[in-house]
């Protein structure tokens, strides 16, 4: 069975960079338009020229693409012809072959927005389309606010979209752009343009966030007849955020009927890559990835409930609605103090530890990680110091160093030049094998930049533990999380730590204390000793 | 026209505790079971009594509430009876009017996960229920995986669906459990399952995110006949998250067919506090908001195109699906604009500061807040620091004292008796009007448990501030909020610390440093000269 064509059109760099807090670089659009193509989409909208300096610098250096490069800009205004409007002659100036030109739909909009009469907008679209067209552009017009035009005034709405189409666009995309239409009116009025002659081939969709439904409204859409999808890589967007291509790729590509109808050009191997993409966007936009979303959020296949993890180990598929590798994540079986024995056998033997169906050590070790996570660890965030604690009561933790004490200070005072600075000092004392070993740090960075006292205590530890210093060499700490537990400066601190090494594994640790910086030491000591352990370093 | 009963079934207790790194203490438990009360949910599930001994000592001290408490718990095993099946007793000595049990449905479940046949699951259904409700209880089935049960066996999917309504069980609840269901289908199945006899008002929807369909699966089963809505606050749950309520609860108490249709039991009044209850919920998990939330989140209402923005001054219902204050929210537009001076002219207004419209020093104020932020302070939630900064730039801001420098160290060591034993030391210099003054302090409480070096900090520099002294007698730290704001230890560490004093007034101030003891000092300096500047202290 042949498969209909399914268009994608990613709009991260134009729609997305409206998100609250994110401004790309010339070198970020760069890098994501590269991400964009490889991924498979067929269009790649790379911002407004004219609108936005950096726009303008990355249209004239676009990237060489397969993906089809678009220019967004809005149609012509009223009393100018579209050769003499110079916002539509910034956007044509880009060179693109596509265009995708915004426009009114909704009466209401031309009148109050605009301030323009209903057929001055309509020769506005009408315009400016047939202006591309004649220029040898394929041509898109976005039509605004459409599904709350047609609600108010479906003749007027749909002769907007007539005028586009007769002009030549190739593509007539309804907009949701306020976000507050549901799926089953995306999907009745999707029908319903069709059926006024607006063939579904030549239409696309472009939903937002602003109800939880804008993946579902693109779902309607193409369930009505559109062909083309509108969205951004990790759902950026205006206000809550655009379609979430990372969620519709996979949606379409594995889910029925989509995966027999339609091809959407992407194919499985790039599928596979999707995860790596999706955090490589928050790595450069510096954003924390979202733990929970869909496919490739870090817990999309964590299964925390105890009667889950013991269906896990039966069948993955009990509790899986994909295989996670499809789509480049992982499975999680995290410890907590739901899950029951079987939870904790699968985690043990995650880690290499194989213990027998009812040893009574593993009631042992659940009793200990109870009892911690009462006083505030949070062992299903820290699975390598749960790791410890499992191997500390089965008698298979190595005394590899002890450590004897440790002290820190923390100043603040005028320098001077009479400006304040502070700096912390740290000094640590281990006893490695008989022999003692005392290193001391400071907070400064290479810019001279004072880091506080963890980072101070961090570089004193890992400065001189004798024998296992070539394991410990590349460990590097990559995150830092606090959490008091309870109320007020006397509660207890939770310090999780995640660590790297060269080979780019990475692994996490918990402290515990009223105390943040000892809190913060012992997952330092977790984390240090975790990678001894795994890299088989003998206690001398 | 009178509005046909739609119920909400809040899970955020039980399957909102299955997200990753969630752990409720009693106290978080009975303040959220509290909240969800006041906002009008029908029925809060409570846990799982005799699974986790949080949950069991929570059902014991339950608050009362209007809404029906529910205990959550599985079906009874096969070969023993309902009466002597351990599990279930725990879940039924909670001694709750209403307890939710679930079961399997799905027949590879049956087989599979549990091994035992199809008819013994039916007959543990039938029993379970029976005994429930003999037992005066109102029952409800959670019938597990439903949807792929019924596409894999119809006729054996609502078997177990109906032996659950023949013994008696109110509500029969279909389960997306590995969330992987698409909208269109939970709606054919649901509207099948009604056709087999089990009525819409007997049924209800639990849907999970993991397509990220979640709200547009319940909105659909709504639509085909359900009556009951499970979810959560914030989407927490397993994997990727349940039902969002705080997304659904508007739409459904705001959008048509639904507004019209149905009373939902949540008042408008109770609408307005919804961004509040979020965030509070943020709070106690200590998780950071997500911005681009629907209705609830910080950029849900925040204009950040020109086009957008400059529209919204004309008519704020261009580019806004619901006015953001029904939901408690409020409009963002890009603070270099006529609006957000306003805004801020009313904020300072809130702080008995009256600035003139068009006073240049607003727009100083402005990039002062917006510089500020970029480094990682947070003003919304430090209203007393917003203050302090907009009083310097008006020079409202007298020099109560003068900070020389402070030092703090963090030691851990042997004690006498062998034990590791930590302990922190503070000393602060202050200058205050002329005169030098040395205070000291450590972190041991009363109970001689070391609290930290922020603890001795507090205390030595609230030990002696000399003529202000009598004012900062009755200020207490309340709580103490550490978010880092970057990877890595070498990131931006924001402190929040919540002030009160002895009448009960309550501020909070923000500090921000890569060093976290700074940070801390930062804030509490703040706490400190907001409590002289509200108090009228006299500057020295």
């Amino acid at each position: 069975m042949s498969k209909e064509r399914l268009y994608l059109y990613d709009t991260t760099l134009r729609d997305g960079q409206q998100t609250q807090g994110v401004q790309f670089s010339f070198s970020e659009k760069t890098q994501i338009a590269e991400a964009l193509d490889g991924l498979g989409i067929d269009y790649i909208e790379g911002g407004w020229p004219g609108a936005n300096p950096t726009d303008s610098e990355f249209f004239d250096k676009a990237p060489k693409t397969r993906a089809t490069f678009t220019a967004f800009g809005m149609t012509k205004r009223a009393g100018r012809s579209a050769e003499n409007d110079d916002v539509l002659a910034g956007v044509m100036n880009a060179g693109t072959s596509a265009v995708c030109l915004v426009g009114k739909s909704h009466d209401f909009h031309v009148t109050t927005a605009l301030g323009i009469t209903l057929e001055e907008n309509v020769e506005n679209i009408r315009a400016s389309m047939a202006y591309m067209v004649s220029q040898g552009r394929e041509a898109l017009y976005d039509a605004e606010h459409f599904f709350d035009g047609y609600k108010a005034n479906p003749g007027y709405a749909v002769e907007c979209l007539k005028a586009a189409r007769d002009a030549g666009a190739r593509w007539i995309v309804l907009c949701d752009t306020n976000g507050g239409t549901l799926p089953h009116e995306v999907h009745e009025i999707t029908k319903a343009v069709i059926e006024a002659g607006i063939p579904g081939d030549h239409l696309g969709i472009h939903t937002h966030d602003d109800t939880g439904n804008a993946v579902a409204c693109t779902l309607a859409a193409i369930d009505a007849g559109a062909r083309q999808v509108q969205g951004t890589l990790n759902g950026l967007g205006e206000r809550c955020g655009n379609a979430n291509l990372t969620t519709l790729i996979p949606t379409l590509l594995l889910k029925e009927p989509y995966a027999s109808q339609y091809d959407i050009g992407v194919r499985r191997e790039a599928l596979a890559g999707l995860t790596r993409l999706s955090r490589q966007l928050d790595d450069i936009l510096n954003r924390v990835p979202n733990k929970a979303a869909p496919f490739v959020g870090a817990s999309a296949f964590a299964h925390k409930a105890g009667l889950h993890a013991s269906a896990i180990l039966k069948d993955p598929t009990t509790y899986e609605h994909i295989p996670p590798e499809t789509v480049g994540n992982t499975r999680i079986v995290p410890m907590s103090n739901q899950a029951g024995q079987s939870n904790l056998r699968a985690r043990l033997a995650d880690a290499g530890i194989n213990v027998e169906k009812g040893d009574p050590r593993l009631a042992e070790i659940l009793n200990r990680v109870k009892e911690r996570e009462e006083q505030g660890y949070a062992y299903d965030s820290a699975q390598a110091s749960f790791e410890l604690v499992a191997r500390d009561v089965l008698g298979q933790l190595p005394d590899f160093f002890e450590v004897k004490r440790y002290k820190v200070t923390v100043e603040r005072r005028k320098n001077k030049r009479n400006r304040m600075v502070s700096l912390s000092e740290a000094i640590v004392v281990v006893k490695i094998g008989g022999e003692k070993k005392l290193s001391v740090s400071e907070s400064m960075d290479e810019r001279g930049t004072d880091r506080g006292p963890v980072n101070a205590l961090a570089k004193a530890l890992g400065k001189d533990l004798g024998p296992y210093q070539s394991i410990i060499d590349d460990l590097r700490l990559v995150d830092f999380k606090v959490r008091i537990t309870q109320g007020g400066t006397e509660a207890q601190t939770r310090v999780i730590i995640d660590s790297e090494d060269g080979a780019g594994h990475r692994w996490s640790t918990v402290g515990v204390s009223p105390n943040i910086v000892d809190a913060s030491f012992e997952a330092l000591l977790d984390a240090i000793t975790w990678k001894l352990l795994r890299d088989g370093a003998k206690p001398v």
